[in-house]
């Protein structure tokens, strides 16, 4: 997730204000893990409690969590609706370790998983297609006001609860490590691929930027039987696009040549990238009726050449994760086609050092921190 | 129709310079029409010769023919690529005074029209998919180069020879010179509104703009039986819109408080404004995975905003006219609701004042020239 949902979060010195009881007091549940206390980009480590296991909820011991680039924006403040101390983490993988008494789908032992999203308006036109992702009310993984009026906490912590409704089955045969980030990462490039009909075998599809994104898209397309090509700034990544991800073909998108000699060869493209970019380049590489999809979120508007979206009767989107259906499906798609993150697997002390490196972009492709086995309570 | 598909028009010098008989010898039915001699923007009368009739040809009497603002353009060369003597016009109606023996679906004294196509190369996708308007080599009715290598001369003009595809049956109970104008501003609005899915009965869309295209919109999609909204940079239009077109509501874009009112309101959204605008406001009018459809085409690039495009999986597409068996079932369309351009008749000597007219929007809210009554080839 590179990006917000949310219009407004209430600080939580507000929270803190109006509610009589603490959410110490309101939550038994002892919690640790790492929170960010101010926008300087630096965890410590923190200490907080979750609310008990309600008879829908899923309470489990989270044993890994990716880094996405949201987190590092989440921790400085970018967006300007931060509120601190700030528990980051949304793609939280675990074991059950108690369920609530209507809880259905789960069962202690279970390994499961929480993406971005905990709560959404369960009564909104989205929430009864199952697309919770974009119902204006729905409540992010941290950072965000819960139904009961305390903040979301994330998944760089050792306890998870949440409602069933939101918790994901993790498939036997995927690792949990190299699972966490298709909760975000995975789902932000499943669910266009789908939504926009650039799933079929045969079909040829670009996918802009390798990194936490541009990874797992290659994957999911090539697992759709989609011929990709990769599209970067410069050449460095090309063997690894090829060899390593299996992608078909690649294109450094600063050479004119080969730009030109692959325009109109696209039936749509997949555009993770959100630093500032030109489009017309992009644009020119789809064939006529070709789809653009933005995943990446650039913090200003981009220049949109409209004579070539007209001419070619081009489409460009958006979209921003998935819902929960979609997401579990997107699991079950990756365990039948064996799609594992690549990931570093880091320290729980290693994670200051980790949010520096990604913000230069120095990891290949997603850090995923080792919350199981390196989460000391008592630091 | 608002801007040109053609990569590239041989300037007809070569033409002259290459080909071994005149226009003139290769093209026996003498015509007369107005042309643009230079990029002053003034037409002045012009002798000149179409083919005889091919045995796929259909030939007729021009008697009426729509002012679209490409003409404009095509006769200052705003695009940079217009080419003298250039007869100018693109929607163009009459009745059929020969057909070749080939010909199966007209006869002579058929009602017929011709829009911004004459050709296209028959082999590719789009054609096979009756999408000639999107074949890369489609040959536009004015300024392109036909099969022949001769030059296309548009209907300011007293006759026309066309191929039988790329001629149109005009339904009897429509008038000709209000129909003439559904030839390009009809199809232009009436595609996209099929192709993006905004013509279920109950949809909010939204048209902006109300010129050429914006007035045919609004009857197109009220026939539909869409719930329309005209939004428009002043009141001036709204008693227009709505006692006149038959609009729902109408939107002063520059009035925050009424955008602000209407944001997430609209599924669809047809964009026929040409001038440079922020397509912003015109998103956050738009449901969530709402549609903004471009048919106007600014100069410049527009600014685009990503983040809402992604949290409301908006989409923005383009559309430019429509193939000819689509702008056949929009004529039989219209004829079946009853649609018709407003417009205002010029005779032919009034055509240069029309255009300067045109340029300051001075219209309501097409002028077609009527050439059956007033064309004088004795000038």
């Amino acid at each position: 997730m590179t990006h917000s949902l949310t219009e407004s979060v209430t600080p939580s010195r507000e929270f803190m204000a109006t509610t009589e009881k603490s959410p110490e007091e309101e939550h038994p549940k002892k919690a640790f893990g790492l929170a960010a206390k101010d926008p300087s980009g630096v965890l410590s480590p923190f200490k907080f409690s979750r609310r008990a296991t309600g008879e829908k909820d899923v309470t489990f011991k989270v044993l890994y969590c990716g880094i996405c680039h949201t987190d590092l924006h989440m921790v400085k403040n970018d967006w300007g609706f931060s509120t601190y101390p700030l528990v980051p983490g949304h793609e939280i993988v675990g074991v059950v370790t108690e369920v609530g008494s209507k809880v259905q789908k789960f069962k202690v032992g279970d390994k499961v998983g929480v993406g971005y999203l905990v709560g959404s308006c369960n009564s909104c036109d989205d929430c009864a297609n199952d697309l919770e992702n974009y119902c204006p009310k729905n409540i992010q993984t941290c950072g965000a006001k819960y139904h009961d009026g305390t903040i979301t906490y994330g998944g760089y912590s050792d306890i998870m609860v949440a409602d069933e409704h939101y918790v994901l089955r993790i498939p036997e045969n995927l690792p949990l490590d190299a699972t966490a980030p298709l909760l975000c990462a995975g789902i932000t490039v499943y669910s266009p691929l789908k939504y926009y009909g650039l799933d079929k075998p045969g079909m040829h599809v670009g996918v802009v930027g390798l990194g936490g994104l541009g990874n797992v898209a290659v994957k999911f397309a090539k697992a759709m039987g989609i011929n990709v090509t990769v599209i970067s700034t410069s050449l460095k990544k090309k063997e690894e696009a090829i060899d390593h991800l299996g992608a078909d073909s690649f294109l450094v998108s600063r050479d004119n040549d080969q730009m030109q000699a692959a325009m109109g060869t696209l039936d749509g493209i997949i555009d993770t990238v959100s630093a500032q970019h030109p489009l017309l380049p992009l644009i020119s590489l789809l064939k006529r009726h070709g789809k653009l999809v933005m995943v990446g979120a650039p913090a200003k508007p981009l220049e949109l050449p409209v004579f070539p979206l007209l001419a070619g009767r081009t489409l460009i989107g958006g979209s921003t994760i998935g819902g929960i259906k979609e997401t579990q499906e997107m699991l079950d798609f990756a365990a039948k086609h064996n799609i594992k993150a690549d990931i570093e697997v880091v320290p729980v002390d290693y994670v200051n050092t980790a949010l520096e490196r990604l913000s230069k972009a120095d990891v290949r492709y997603r850090f995923v921190i080792d919350i199981g086995n390196t989460i000391n309570s008592s630091a």
